[in-house]
């Protein structure tokens, strides 16, 4: 197959994980005859600096065209001052809200060799294997009013039957490639939209017997996200729950370096990114951690392309380089093989 | 001194705790000599049976007569289908609003003795000594429009400048007799009502010049919850945020059974509760955990009689008791001396 990705590099260590990303994709094109062809477009800081705007209309020409957009992180000290709508982030909000990227996926997973890093007791941490799936263009993010003055603020949480419906049947058809386990997260003993929420998960589950699910309030789950995380499959949520759960329950595995997500369309078109920032301070130094960029390449194989079998070959290669003892710079307390990015990014290579 | 207290014994094993934490305010008042008159008043589910409502006009008036609100637990399996209007939650809600309880405080420490029952690695947790100040009466909870029908639903977000001065304004004098640090929590990058937040939060800030503090996105603080709890001292932040992080905190302790909280009016006027739940399943067993609610009785005496020496009698004998190695059936698995309500009750009274 031949498939055109927009490659997004951002800022700080965008480029270094997305070149590190690329050389994988390029590795599976090679053994499972595929082409790739990568445009590069600007987001975020570098945006702003060259193009005036955080999301220039020539990057999303270059989305449009594509089958897929591989983003690196967008942000950083540089532009931390500036009003809203010349911040970094807001190109994020805006590519998401612009191609309906409506289904956030992050997976969580505890690695082996990595249960020493992570801050939770081993035997807590060990057997994680979470899918967060978050709504992402709907909720408190972009409900009208909101403003503020000098005053008062208001913002609204506004979602629709539809927006709803669309992230929890996303949800259900996952459970079902997975442990049969939706848990629903809301606030349903204060808030109206969790009422409707509810219903709909409700409505939805009926046509998936065979998936168990369960409601959970957002304050219960993020307790058992930290006191019994191993018991999540698939958890289900809206917006601004899923930012905060999804980042709470990313320190599990004891590194964001290590962590994918995909922000995902109906129609399979989808932004892939690591789950870590830009991280000014490290940027250029050749020692971030590419496996987060890496293994959301592998979702875009999956999620977009439908290439299964080339999205569990990196997804293979990641884990027995880690099984091996090998790791990035900010595990060095563990002592284990410290490797640069670039030697990081040719050992999965060669695992392929 | 002579204080009137109202005790809301609500669901559950909430007689049980209440109970002890009288037993316990009675041995204070005989070393200090004062006298506390308690009155009875019904909320909750056990209102919703008796009375018909979650929170009965007569609770009002028996609350509006006293010093002081000790309250157990609400809730409970047997109103979860109800309406509602006719939820034991939402008699929460409205004595919060009624009496303008609008500051939250929920301390979160790491007890020595305990660290071998908490989810995060012992080092992580150790040490861990913060004061989570939640805006209680605004926000998300209490703003309209706030409605849903089967196709869309809608919550909003409101504050105003003098919501947020108020519970900001407390968490910077709570920082100035603790460690002078103020960590202010919102999603500024987002939302409006954080962009006014942040700005009083600054403002605030500069007649506390001794005071430390910084801005931190609530996506980035549930994460640091974890990874490095030690690290905080107050945390300030709005209803919804502050739901979701303070439970998150708690299950550093090890036990939600261990910990208080006060809800505090301007004026001083406050009520005080464990936060755990009613857990029904083991009510009337004579085996709950008490000293979280005693610790909801030491918050009353310090923050509503200004009896800080009383109140840290209590705290104290409670540190000797777990010191000692005693605590109740929740912690069974580290094999210390394991007490009964009761039993835990008179052992912590012995040390007063
Ligand atoms: C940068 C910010 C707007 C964004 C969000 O809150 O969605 C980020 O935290 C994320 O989770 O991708
Ligand atoms: C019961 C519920 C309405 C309440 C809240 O969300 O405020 C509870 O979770 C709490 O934190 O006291």
């Amino acid at each position: 197959m031949k498939k055109r990705v927009a490659v997004l590099q951002g800022d700080g260590i965008g480029k270094e994980v997305t070149d590190a990303s690329i050389a994988v994709l390029e590795a599976i094109g090679r053994r499972f005859q595929h082409e790739f062809e990568w445009k590069y477009g600007l987001l975020g800081g570098v945006a702003i600096d060259k193009a005036g705007k955080p999301l220039p209309e020539e990057t999303i020409a270059i989305c449009e065209e594509s089958d897929a957009i591989l983003l690196g992180a967008v942000g950083g000290p540089a532009w931390d001052n500036n009003p809203s709508h010349l911040r970094p982030e807001r190109g994020l909000l805006q590519i998401r809200k612009h191609f309906e990227l409506s289904v956030n996926l992050r997976p969580v997973q505890a690695f082996k060799s990595l249960l020493a890093v992570s801050p939770l007791k081993e035997d807590v941490a060990a057997g994680v294997d979470m899918m967060i799936v978050r709504e992402l263009t709907g909720g408190l993010y972009f409900g009208e009013p909101s403003h503020h003055d000098n005053d008062k603020a208001v913002d609204t949480l506004l979602y629709s039957r539809e927006e709803i419906e669309r992230v929890v049947t996303h949800a259900f058809e996952l459970a079902k490639i997975r442990r049969n386990k939706v848990t629903s997260v809301d606030k349903a003993n204060v808030l109206e939209s969790s009422k409707l929420w509810r219903k709909i998960v409700e409505e939805i589950a009926e046509k998936y017997p065979d998936v168990e699910y369960e409601h959970m309030l957002v304050d219960a789950a993020a307790m058992k996200l930290i006191t019994y995380p191993s018991s999540f499959d698939v958890i289900v949520t809206e917006n601004m729950f899923g930012d905060i759960l999804s980042d709470e329950a990313s320190v599990i595995t004891g590194s964001l370096g290590m962590l994918p997500s995909a922000s995902l369309r109906v129609d399979g078109f989808g932004l892939y990114e690591p789950i870590h920032g830009s991280a000014p301070d490290i940027a250029g130094k050749n020692i971030a951690n590419p496996i987060g960029t890496i293994l959301s390449s592998a979702m875009m194989l999956r999620s977009s392309f439908g290439m299964l079998e080339e999205a569990n070959a990196i997804e293979e290669a990641v884990k027995n380089v880690l099984d091996a003892g090998y790791c990035t710079s900010e595990f060095k307390e563990i002592g284990r093989n410290i490797l640069s990015t670039t030697e990081m990014t040719e050992k999965i290579i060669s695992e392929i």
